[in-house]
């Protein structure tokens, strides 16, 4: 495992940036009469070549994103050539909070969640309180880890990484990132998502 | 529509390269104990963005993939910006025959059917006169239009095109092409598809 993670280190410190591979994951679009939701994970070779689609399924609201995704990424060909998980938020399906410290304990694989809109923590919170006896428990897997904001080019991306450092982090989003703010990966777990369930959809970065 | 495919016509021969827009179409795997199958478009800008995703279904064995391709096709908010579909193979869900004739008049985008593998015809045609009572149409659409052989780099492609010249169709598909033999979003709906539904799917090209 140690071993694993300090080859990962040095493959990415010597820079063979093109052959970086990273995990984009999002969910797909659902309503709340749905039982469960798919999950879409695209493996992309830096951020310009997809070398594999996975795929899972969550329950709406509930508590199995942590164990699904370690599962995906655990199950998955592709683990040993992973060299991050990017992630598009901090939940799947509803308030299926992603617990970013688990997963990265069961991986050993750098997590990073990354998203265009600021988190409203009090709007959360309350939101929490209203729809789950269990809010404590969940409110407190999504403060785990602080919130910082990246520049781009256009508006700001906000990040939370675990299993890598910010600096890391940022080489990680700037090398996965073609065009406009969301790294390709990520974007491209949207796009097929999305497409598959609506029947139509369409990426902008 | 003659001015729409004029105007096709002048885009691509100005040679706007890079803002040639392609659908690759595939379908996903099924057993045939399934009722209808999953079929995916990948809408990209030459062979190297993706900027949508499209997903119809169709039946086993049935005789829906033209109407259904039409359908995709022409619902599309991407369909006065393409250039040209292109699709893996004559049929889709086994036998499910696509009549690319019809497909292209009633889009008036040109389609060209890519496969790797050399169509035995006569096996084939067996397999369709033990299976269908309607074989002779089927056979008669999968017979309509030649087949000729594209060199690549690597292994032959085997190419059918409708709406297009053997080298207009050959220029979209060094266009698409970025890595191997497989056009870039055929290999892309191939790779989304069958991980989609298999829940994991490495894609080579």
């Amino acid at each position: 495992m140690v071993q694993t993670f300090l080859y990962r280190l040095l493959f990415f410190v010597v820079l063979m940036k093109e052959e970086v591979r990273i995990l984009g994951v999002d969910d797909a679009p659902f309503s709340f009469e749905d039982e469960s939701v798919m999950v879409v994970g695209v493996v992309m070779r830096a951020g310009s070549y997809v070398e594999g689609v996975l795929r899972s399924n969550v329950s709406v609201d509930g508590s199995d994103a942590s164990e699904k995704l370690v599962e995906m990424i655990c199950s998955s060909r592709f683990l040993s050539q992973l060299h991050a998980v990017l992630v598009d938020g901090a939940c799947f399906a509803g308030f299926n909070v992603i617990d970013f410290q688990h997963v990265f304990e069961k991986t050993q694989i750098p997590i990073i969640s990354v998203t265009r809109d600021e988190p409203d923590f009090e709007k959360i919170k309350t939101a929490l309180k209203n729809r789950f006896k269990d809010w404590e428990s969940r409110w407190e897997v999504l403060n785990k880890g602080s919130i910082w904001v990246m520049k781009t080019k256009y508006n700001p991306l906000y990040v939370r990484c675990v299993g890598v450092s910010e600096s890391e982090a940022k080489e990680i989003i700037k090398l996965a990132t073609i065009r406009g703010v969301l790294p390709e990966p990520v974007r491209m777990a949207h796009i097929i998502a999305s497409g598959v369930v609506r029947g139509e959809s369409y990426g902008k970065a």
